[in-house]
């Protein structure tokens, strides 16, 4: 399919009431002003402390007119500006974006089986992201880089994402020094100047708080230099139901609001006005083992209620496509779509990990990047307005064909058919006669030869050759600094 | 999961404005006046025209006056009676009601692979129907019995549908004799007078017309039938897009709403204010070989669109869950979920084929069957409403946690943990290490072993002595007579 963005043509769905949704926005109020949140870099304590927020120690209760007042500045829709203007999307509205897998420490493929990611993995991953039109953000943290040292794998990765891609990037906000390495190989790769880039939102990094109540240096820095530059801060709480966060469903929401209110504070007291984007990620876990579950019943209705709370602030809203099978059978699927249920009909307007993501995140697999590519696919042309006039209305073929009739050599079908529907990349329509002769193809092999061929056709975008030697030398010399441990 | 019946918590979708809504109602009275349906049936002609629809050899031309009288007489929701008084459902409104496969000729599973359905077979997908509180009816067609002979057939599957479950049945529309043997054996096994039946909708049949725009006798006799003795017809157009149907949405919807509102006219004139649903199976096809598609992106939008005309008629909306997978792999998955996600959003009230369907409607799987009655749960347990109150937003426990504590050992979660999250029958949450050390099993190995387990726990619901000797009297007797050919 051609890139484009789709669209939210349905009502998002709601599953509270108004008065429920106060409720649930009064009670976050309530656990900041009482409870308050641990915040551990001094910095943060010291920006709410100058809005009234009440410090002792690590602690800071916030009260209510600090988070209203926060509430006034964001914008509720905004352009995201990629190194090609022809990649630029926009975040918030009833806009779409699908972003891919982010931070499995493993990947897999059905030829090399499971294995920790390497660079050159990091590498096909994004190569996949820019290949696949359905996919607008060019690799959430894609499959992390462990043949890389530490301390210099945020370059190597940047340097890569810029090459091998066009569309907006991700940057990991896993300490201050390395946060703006990357914001500054990303401002190199668009060819802007810091002022330009400041007005211009070029990149996003997602905060997980420390569910719950708790927000870790790394993070509260990534929220506080994101916002001074005018960068897209999107926070997601990591509040499972039950272990980080209450078991039921209201308590769950009622702290993921806190800690997004909280961080919204921050954010906007860092820079009113900074891009702030409300993300949901509650889920149930498996209660005889503690392990998080996705794409379950109750992540759906969090998914939605998530978009409530989003939309009643004015905020974009970011989900996810999400599952926690093992093998890319049908548990993968149907958690995935499930998934897609409830952040489309929540309204998500940013939904990463949208392709490639496996076992809750512990692995990026080629094989479900492909497979979820044609879901992507699927979901978009299903948002895909349906025309009606008197042409689609067809009464003349109806006419023309008659009862008893069949269409398929009408003039008015002719005309259409060669793109009237979605041609699947993976679904095998043959019969069952057909089908047992080509093998018994079932879906994970098809994907396999969708990702190799994608790998195969795949060009590099191009980079200006200056801009090219630029990011070379900035991150040559900064590899040769020896990198940047976390702060 | 205990038995009860889905409510749709959520206001169903709507992707047509109400002007475009009105205009394929419109257009749809066109095509019944101007080009009008071809109605095989004698009788039907006659009862259409005594009301003013002109005819001219089989063709009836109906005018609009016809049908605007018709909206006004059935119900838009009702009670359906089962022999069990705890197994009545709703039908209409925002009740939902999931049924079984119905209708293929092929069953499989994997021990013993693909084959015609037996007798034997389609007494396991009865019991299966039973067993599972998420289906709600005792079988559409099941799969079909190929090894009975075609004219005692229907009265060997109808005496075993109301022995092996006391659920509401579906009986076959393939002709009056046969119909009405079904409809008597079902007042048998509910112990009621033809007149109180008659009050009592106690059984349905689906009504696939010819499309386009052609009914068959069966068909009509059907909906005759069916009608004059208060029974539920659910009226299903099988307008494949670039097939039956033009190959745009907006035609198909019109051709499929012209001839359900055709036989609407033939049912509510043969009985005004018989039970009546509005049934769409509206999809595209694969324009390589016109083998249908479903799970689709223009099937869902087929689904959704088709509920708002129900809607706008105040009539109960059937849809289906299906799919066209071979095997049962991730697309055997996603095409479902996404079926449901426009079954469900869509607002159907009778979503039929929503466990064991395979293949397009060739094939009734056990494993698929499984696999289905944990995706209904889901879809069941997702519409829950969560309930907010002090108690679920959990401020006391927040609270007790604190910052950066976690909830596991709560008394808020240890109250709750046994129940509070859906627990499912199919998906495996084990990590990687485990689950490979189990042999990493697929979800058609678990699917495998759960129809095992449900055959071998399910119990024969109570009938009673007398009502089962009255039918095994019917059922001998008109054996011996022959059994019928279709009319």
């Amino acid at each position: 399919m051609p890139w484009s963005q789709p669209r939210m043509m349905l009502e998002p769905s709601r599953i509270l009431s108004d008065d429920h949704l106060e409720a649930i926005h009064n009670k976050s109020l309530l656990v900041l002003e009482e409870i308050g949140m641990d915040i551990l870099l001094p910095q943060a304590r010291e920006i709410l402390a100058s809005a009234g927020a009440r410090v002792t120690g690590e602690r800071v209760r916030i009260g209510r007119e600090i988070i209203e007042a926060a509430l006034t500045t964001p914008p509720s829709e905004f352009t995201f500006y990629a190194r090609n203007p022809a990649r630029n999307i926009r975040i918030g509205g009833k806009w779409i974006a699908f972003g891919p897998v982010g931070g499995p420490p493993n990947c897999s493929d059905l030829d090399r089986g499971r294995r920790p990611g390497t660079l050159a993995d990091n590498s096909n991953f994004l190569k996949l992201s820019q290949f696949f039109n359905c996919v607008h953000t060019s690799g959430d943290g894609s499959v992390d880089a462990l043949d890389v040292p530490s301390p210099t794998r945020h370059l190597n990765i940047m340097r890569n994402k810029v090459h091998f891609s066009d569309k907006v990037p991700f940057v990991y906000a896993t300490g201050r020094e390395r946060l703006l390495d990357s914001l500054e190989i990303t401002r190199l790769a668009r060819g802007v100047s810091v002022e330009q880039m400041s007005r211009e939102p070029s990149a996003y990094t997602v905060i997980n708080t420390n569910s719950p109540l708790k927000l870790d240096n790394p993070m509260a820095m990534g929220i506080i230099e994101m916002a001074r530059r005018g960068q897209i801060c999107v926070v997601t709480p990591f509040t499972l139901l039950g272990a980080m966060a209450p078991i039921t469903m209201a308590g769950a929401l009622v702290e993921q609001n806190a800690e997004i209110l909280a961080c919204l504070a921050l954010s906007q007291l860092a820079m009113p006005g900074a891009p702030f984007v409300y993300g949901s990620f509650t889920s149930n876990v498996d209660m005889r083992s503690g392990a998080p579950a996705f794409g379950t019943p109750e992540y759906m209705q969090a998914c939605i209620i998530g978009g409530q709370l989003a939309r009643r602030y004015g905020l974009p809203y970011r989900t996810s496509s999400t599952n926690a099978a093992n093998g890319l059978d049908a548990q993968a699927a149907y958690e995935t779509v499930f998934s897609l249920w409830g952040a489309i009909m929540g309204g998500g307007n940013l939904i990463v990990h949208a392709a490639g993501w496996m076992e809750g995140g512990l692995v990026a697999s080629y094989e479900k990047f492909a497979l979820d590519a044609d879901l992507l696919q699927m979901v978009a042309r299903f948002l895909q307005p349906v025309i009606v006039d008197d042409e689609t209305m067809a009464l003349d073929a109806i006419l023309e064909v008659g009862p008893g009739g069949h269409f398929f050599g009408a003039q008015h079908t002719l005309a259409r058919y060669a793109t009237a529907f979605y041609q699947p990349l993976i679904s095998d329509w043959r019969n069952s006669g057909q089908w047992t002769e080509a093998g018994s193809p079932l879906a994970p092999q098809r994907a396999n030869a969708l990702w190799k061929q994608a790998l195969a056709e795949y060009q590099e975008p191009l980079l200006d050759a200056a801009i090219s030697e630029e990011i070379d030398a900035f991150v040559d010399r900064r590899v040769a600094e020896g990198g940047q441990i976390t702060d």
